[in-house]
């Protein structure tokens, strides 16, 4: 019988999801990034469940008042996606018994402070002593249901886009787990995008209002992952035109000699949005994110062909279905 | 600085709670059973989490089934004593890498068991990697703002009911973690109360239309730590005239030469329904949960002076505010 280590966490979801009933009329479909249910009228609820553990969510050196403010910004990234926003949050946290009061202190500081950043409010949760620190975030809010972003839709001629830079997080996770120098100044923006991610929530309520996006995730399991899933869903594929690799990642790259699109492409746990828009509304999606204070990256564009390909001066080749996997080379030493 | 053995679980919620900004105009105080904010008119979305950790909430000899069951049963008991109607979860996973796909399969299946046996669906989740197993329901529903049952309301003179008998759950733990052996016309019975809990969902569902409840609280801490904590949030005190304790739990007693008052009142992980309500209407909530095929078991009365007492032939002894602690001697040792 394969144990979890061979079994993976994507073949895991398949199984529970396999001993479920389907609640009926669901707006939106199992594995889309949130889920949803109506409210009546054009109103849904939608909610949404993250768990950050410490072993394998948490790098060394990231604090416990990041670590609980990451448990929060993950879950938001995904309402970022869809275009809804966050009303409040409940939280279950398992505690290991060496923790003391000031560090539950620091877990609380940084809930609360991950929550307050987006307008969201802590409303309440549970408290278990577990061998590993973990925190479980549910999120709920509503939106329209006709301005709900979806996984499904993106058609071809799409234009693909995104609302940021890649690779920083996975250059400074390189940095953490392996030890790898870099001066300070590239050092800096590197462990920062590992310690204090941010979620595009105004950039992902701007596109919703504008009515410009045909099919929307965010990229916590990579930009590559992420475009895969973008194109099962909505049964095209992507071709990516150029490479949206953050400056510092590419500095990090050239110093230690490797691929700057590798870092880039299958990095993982950053919250950038990957959407497909509609030709048409380019301008309008553009100028709303901007009115938003964010910004939205071409690269791209979707075709009718499933897959997805990075364009070359020698054609395109496949980018892999490789997505994040957890990094296994935490400690767990999160202290604050 | 003390660690988390010595906080205990009440002070950490409390350290915690002091971090966080409260979100105004709360239907739900922070601390009632399930959390709630307005939808608009009359209407509320209610909302719970409740994390298991198998090495305190799983005994052994307790299924992944039962207990993927059990973590689904312990959020529903919370919406049974609020009078809410649940309708989906999200499940959050903490598999350690021992685990096998017959494994997951037993959970999967244990935790649409205890949705559907309620009416519920499990609408998605997450999972990850962690040392103990880790399951972690959020639940939602809605309800009517003037139909939610809440702590505090009950008024001196109301009669103090229960929905079931206590201490079958203590008596079962004894035999599971202390081996003290029964017979099996016991043994089985005690066993089913700790591996099978049921929620008072019916009862519940009943009451509230009735509108006969002033106050409640499901009994998962223990009868006596309920009966302080709705003294405590409605500012009155009761006073138990009958413990309403199992017949089972009684012969499990005497069997040991233990108390079976304290079986009735300190045992927890019950799932019974604690209600103060207003006599001019007690026989229509006796009627209501007749009619939705349970029980409803008159024990005593609210009184003004706050506290809680145990009627006796010599006056009336208190009942001291002990709760429900996790169960220390689990193994963890949770397989299908």
């Amino acid at each position: 019988m394969p144990s979890l280590e061979s079994l993976g966490e994507r073949k895991i979801i398949e199984i529970i999801w396999k001993q479920l009933n389907v609640m009926p009329n669901l707006p939106l479909g199992f594995g889309d990034d949130v889920s949803a249910v109506s409210l009546g009228k054009d109103e849904l609820l939608v909610i949404k469940t993250d768990m950050l553990v410490d072993k394998t969510d948490v790098p060394r050196g990231m604090s416990l008042w990041q670590a609980a403010r990451k448990a929060v910004v993950m879950n938001i990234s995904d309402f970022a996606a869809k275009g809804v926003k966050p009303v409040a949050l409940l939280v279950a946290l398992g505690i290991p018994q060496k923790f003391t009061a000031k560090d539950i202190e620091q877990i609380g500081k940084g809930l609360n402070s991950g929550a307050r950043e987006y307008g969201a409010y802590i409303l309440g949760g549970d408290t278990n002593e577990a061998s590993d620190l973990v925190i479980c975030c549910a999120l709920f809010g509503t939106c329209s249901a006709s301005l709900l972003m979806k996984r499904e839709g993106a058609e071809p001629g799409d234009i693909l886009a995104v609302t940021g830079e890649f690779g920083k997080t996975a250059a400074g996770l390189k940095i953490l787990l392996e030890n790898l120098p870099v001066p300070s100044e590239v050092e800096n923006p590197l462990l920062d995008a590992v310690f204090m991610p941010k979620a595009r929530l105004k950039e992902g309520l701007a596109l919703a209002v504008s009515r410009a996006v045909n099919a929307a995730i965010d990229s916590s399991d990579g930009l590559a992952w992420s475009l895969h899933e973008l194109s099962k869903a909505s049964h095209v594929g992507f071709i990516v035109e150029r490479l949206p690799t953050a400056p510092e990642a590419v500095k990090f790259a050239e110093i230690h000699g490797l691929s700057h699109a590798e870092l880039c492409l299958y990095g993982g746990e950053e919250y950038e949005l990957v959407l497909a828009i509609k030709p048409e509304l380019w301008d309008e999606a553009l100028d709303a994110v901007k009115k938003a204070g964010g910004s939205l990256i071409r690269i791209g564009k979707a075709v009718k062909e499933r897959g997805v390909w990075l364009k070359t001066d020698k054609g395109a080749e496949p980018i892999e279905p490789r997505g994040w996997e957890h990094f296994q080379s935490c400690t767990g030493e999160t202290r604050g």
